[in-house]
């Protein structure tokens, strides 16, 4: 299978509105909230697009302003709409809270019957797969209900079909498996079947596999990618992170990169103060998606994925807004305090 | 009937998340939003707390963050939530555009699936009607669905049982009947057979009655009044309005009382520049209600009421802010520009 | 006397600090309020600053940041603060609520108690008198309080007698002077008797003289002010305005001077859209007082004044922020609505 | 006495209008003022009606909108307003600028002469505590002035002889002291005298009883509480606080619990990153309240008071907004950054 | 020349940022700006998009990051930049303060030597017009300098070598011609000489021709109308507008077509309030583009044309934001002003 | 040469408008900028202004609004412009962006071929002297192009002619001098020649003498001063800063001052929390010339500096808004995180 092979990056996934209210205010104070426009694989197509890939949102958008509002932003990030459906129906939305020190940030779904989430859209996968240079799938498609799972199931078999590389963020989100709690490891490890490049911990593997997570320590973790390597042939590469937080409350994020030789662990990256928390993942397995593309080692693919998850804490929206010289100079040596 | 029964004025219907981008901002562009809480009862209901009234708002809101930020506004806007129910389920919400000049304003529903629009909320309507001294609701709570209609017609006919006085407004919006249009004259018309003051137009009253709408004149008018205190004994005074738009595209509002003697219309009010249109006329409905409560002749009725809802224009938000000293002032000689 | 005598304008009252809110919203919803620094003889020295001249505020400010804020705007406005006394006390605050269509702005003051309405401050007026190139002063000041009545007393004689050319806007505000009702006319004859310029409206002429007031036409305004011109020689020109009202609720503003030998009256001019009505006699204050300082005859005086008064409702604060030229190009042909 | 007797929780105090700057904006460079309602016992009325409590502000406020303002804020925080006096005059005003970093925040009190301060409110004490189920009240109502804490005992007195619970928090001010330094500490004992529950540091015992400041061990605050216990044999319990500085510039919070058998410290917990400083000591009195009310034993009081008190800082505006889930949640197992 | 030809739209001319004070602010007190991106070709671009054409933005716009939010905000508003130059220089950059009654909006320009105004950028024209469906251009490029004169003649000329439909807007302003006055109707006679669809008025065909402007009726317009007709054999219609001002300020707005056999003008249309007047001109040109590509006669071209210059005037920015069912609406019966 | 010399303090240098996106947004993605005005010697006037100094900033502004603005900023921040030329030509302007966490903040600078970097401008240097109690410049003069550097050259030699003390800060910023890199060094050591207090790293003491930068130890900070000291006798202090980046990414600034005997360094200090990083340095020179103009020792002298420095840190804007009593306070014991 060819990782540079010609054409897009499709990101294939929902588009939400995201209302959040300014730090420090709590939603049921708000006078006003702030829009943007996110989803775990726009945000990931956000990121690949802002270091110059082409990228490709696929999904189903409501047709009046709401909709073009999703349009536009998804262009303005860079991303491409030429596959994207629009329809009748609403928009799924999420209400966010930022935290503040000892406070949690908080989100309030309000995403059940969007469009997106309907099982008719006519989306020609086979067509799509013919076009397509890499495509990009997260675990909520699965969480979002049975259609929007065999949807996605049938996208993935139509890329394997057609030999395009396939990135999974299994991205698992208890509060949306609910109702079906007991079918998301099963779900999660037919799309690992059908995977290139798989972000998942440990935990992760272990629900789809059926084992027991195994102690948080190095050789627990090789011991979790060994499996899924084993489990799933065609998954050439394991991401996962940590964040581990200080007594004095602060955060510092490691990422992990598993191939089926061996595994590099970044250091323990201090995230530093705060203004989005939302999209960090997404903003990595953008870079990381972008690195394997360009046939990079697993240090680099490492070294690039912690950069943009902790630069993207610090850059509002759920999309990371930057360039690859900025991941480059992440790790570089500290010059001074104000670019001039 | 004791018009000036002890106990709250109650109303009943949906509470709604407003979100309005500001001036100018379309909202396919917006990147704010402002917050507010409306719906047509609670509208009602927060003019009739600033003219003095006891209100409580019957509805119900979800538990949580979103709901307790309606639960906050209405408080602040001087309604009481002591019968409001709280429960699982989302937040109905409508996204607002201002207009300008030409272009009207547009308002995008996301209320499909609303926690009020479910069926089973426990509300003890002879209880409540027991406590009230009023009930007011609008033609809304009929076009939600069915489940709504007949909440609100057990509603409606436990008040009558209790000989609380009941005020209705049809707000016919012909978009929230798109698949029951057949049905609206009909359940609109049930209403109107328990009303004491009905806010309704001469189309509004056709559609109940399956009368053809006679010509836009004073006999017109008056024609449809007759047949509406013809076929529902119980209707005391009927309240209607008509805006004019001059060469200029300025507005100008009229209000007409009937009631089963006479009829009466102010003068063509001009509207002037406006800050907000959603409310006017709810705040002319609460103005009216609170009128009625305390045996105001027509002529009199008819002037709180334009006074009200021009001056809403000019507040916003959907509800109307300000007290009755300035609907007394409203009518009387212009002191000048800036009261100090 | 000179008219054009060497040294700054100096512009004698209170400092207000401005509270208002944005457009649309009451006071009693407000979650913000803007900042703005105001008084009526601070807008007259803005004025003037705008227009070239050199101008120093006297008046009292607290220490302490509101103090300092008080100033900092002075300074941005171009006035300087030389002779202004700093010291222990509050600041005297108003609230401003603007008015939109049928509603008036409403003002809430807060001014009671404040520094500058304490009699102590040591104003050095024969000092002053010998610096000054002009002294503006408003009623307000008789309006404060005695000690602040006795010591605009004290000034106006200083100034008269160093030949101070002295200005005088009645700014007769009835909510003011409650308590001291009886006093006002009094008070205010006794600044007009030291007066070169007057600004005052046939009501205020009739108030310091006890004369009935004349019916609203030219020959009533004309009496007025020779009734005026009798009883003060030292006045020279006597400046009105009249603002009428359209059906359409929008204003028309006339401009009208005296002199002893004739008068001259402008057009009614439209005001149009109003961003802010607060200060727009004071701006026409300055205009006229700059051009008068250079001579101009009452035409000329006539025309600055309604440019300046009209000018101001488009600019937010209590101040005009404007240019010669702007006056100038105000009657001028309009050339498009764009100034590229 | 029963600490868990029916009826709403009386908060008796001064509600003041707090006009706060942007961070990073001194108040002398102010554009634009934040506006919110607070004052020590609204601030812990909001948390008790946060936490379920019913709650009656008595206060009395200024006619007028800015009156209204205050009256709509406290219902909106769930305070409710039936025993809250209207009257002429003004409104107690505080303006605000947030700390940082090196820099603490700093207060402008512009507060005398309100309608608050004045001596002739009709306040019926014995009709309130035949209502009342619990009272609190601060030291600030002895700051004002000797009408008003002639008031304050009054009212206590009233409410010991109903058998209503009294809290009193010493809230020692010294600014507002200046003038009457001598008096306080025999005040403060005669409130703490008629307490149930006495929020004080050792400062605040010994000045009340005339005794020397114990050293800041665990033996001297102990020693102080003691001698507490001794003098006032309705004190059951004794809070304090204590602020550790880093040396970071960060803060460390601490709560004290002592009761006459024994005490207990909560661990220095870190406060994180500041929204607001202010309110957070009223945010621990009202949850210590409500768990007092609910009879919990001295952990669980100084756990919630903690929790209370820290997350305060991350919420804008004078009053926590929270819930009981929160508090309960502080001190759990942290189950990430986002709460889905 | 097929006026339906396939390709894309090529807009060619200067990208500006807009920095926009806030209504009722002077530049000269602004604390804020807010940001658009403008310029002629791109405002007609963005209408052309809004109404479904494919759209190239054919510009040259700085590295960095200023030059990247043009580009985002250009794929916002639905124009493609894949023809786009990027390269090492400054943005071209104005200040705009809105005007409000007697004043007129004010722009500052600060684009001297701006990147896109050197001559050196590679642009392919015989390579670009072998891809477009249209060509559009303003006289701003003529204005801006020779180079850019020189580049804008030589893409003008590669076009018609390729058959592809030209539209100019000559876009005179007089304040960048300053220095080149003289050669400005030259050189746009050389565009006119080479355009299919021409925005001209009367006086600019005469600045172009050397011929007396006609008075302002119907024959002197249908006069130079003939004269640019007879000069200029490939021009196929000519749009002009007249903006006529109303006694009480408001403006009316005209939009006049003539072809080569009639000439229509629509009725004098009220603009209303006003909330951008930026770009009224370019929302015309781009409707009425549109209208030609799909056929439309001259009725329907004016008929559109003045609808999108209305309603440009409710949007803030420098675009229009709308769609192709508002201009339709915008000449039907008013519905309501609220639509649901 | 009496360095309390009457006469105001000169700041000589450029003003710059600089627009600055809000905290965690991207200039990329700003749609709204703030204003403020900069400029390092404006900067250094604003503290020294803040201090109590009459100030006057030498530079030239451009005539219109942009320039108005500048010219009432500088008078706000307490700076008299009586000194300023006007005149027409363009405003330089620079994008600032906030770093967060690991992102460093970044500058845009569109400042070529501004006004004041043209060669013309009539500054009497003599006649400036004569009036003249202190002269600071800094060494963007130098950066920004020859005649800049000769027009800094003749002000400081009129200076030196008639004893004004003069204060140079280096300022080098490399990006400035791209093109003349090699004649840096040098210009740099011709204003040195003719300064009292200079604020100058061992690298720029170096850069100046040719030398080779020594290590970075106390002593090889007290080598490099004794070189400047031996090299250009009129410096009497020189002083230097060190921001050291903690493991956490806080920093903490050390600010050391040299005279001919000795030297001393301040402790470490944290800078916390940053609102904005631009003119801290600025900041510090201001109180250290203060601090040398009244006497101090050189202990008072890096005291004063830290804090200025520090808590610059915390105010919006290019420039430190505080008190003298602030910075005494800074070292002082901590009293309480709120001053009441």
């Amino acid at each position: 299978m060819d990782l540079n092979r010609a054409g897009p990056v499709l990101c294939f996934g929902e588009v939400l509105l995201r209302l959040s209210a300014s730090p420090g205010v709590r939603l049921s104070m708000a006078a006003h909230l702030n829009v943007h426009v996110g989803g775990a694989e726009a945000n990931v197509g956000a990121a690949l697009a802002a270091l110059g890939r082409r990228v490709e949102m696929v999904t189903a958008l409501p047709v009046g302003q709401l909709g073009d509002l999703c349009a536009a932003e998804l262009r303005r990030a860079g991303l491409n709409i030429e596959f994207t459906i629009r329809g009748e129906g609403r928009l799924g939305t999420y209400f966010l809270e930022h935290g503040v020190g000892a406070r949690p940030a908080a989100i309030v779904y309000d995403r059940a019957g969007s469009l997106f989430s309907k099982a008719a859209h006519p989306f020609d996968w086979p067509a799509l797969a013919g076009k397509a240079g890499w495509f990009h799938v997260s675990g909520i498609n699965l969480a979002i209900g049975p259609e929007s799972s065999n949807r996605a199931l049938a996208a993935v078999a139509a890329m394997r079909g057609e030999g395009v590389p396939v990135s999974f963020d299994v991205n698992h989100r208890a509060s949306m498996w609910v109702d079906r709690a007991s079918e998301a490891g099963k779900l999660e490890a037919q799309i690992m079947g059908a995977t290139d490049l798989l972000f998942a911990s440990a935990r992760d593997i272990c629900r789809a596999l059926g084992c027991d997570v195994p102690e948080a320590t190095a050789q627990g973790r090789r011991a979790a990618a060994q499996a899924a390597f084993d489990a799933f042939p065609s998954v050439r590469a394991i991401v996962s992170t940590r964040r581990d937080i200080a007594s004095d409350g602060s955060s510092m994020l490691t990422v992990r990169v598993d191939d089926r030789e061996t595994a590099h662990e970044t250091d323990a990256t201090p995230v530093g103060p705060v203004i989005d928390r939302i999209g960090t993942g997404d903003a990595m397995a953008g870079a990381i998606i972008d690195a394997v593309m360009r046939g990079a080692g697993i240090h680099e693919i490492a070294r690039v994925g912690v950069a943009a998850a902790v630069l993207k804490h610090g850059v509002a929206g759920d999309q990371w807004v930057g360039s690859a010289a900025e991941l480059e100079a992440f790790h570089g040596k500290r010059q001074g305090d104000v670019l001039r």
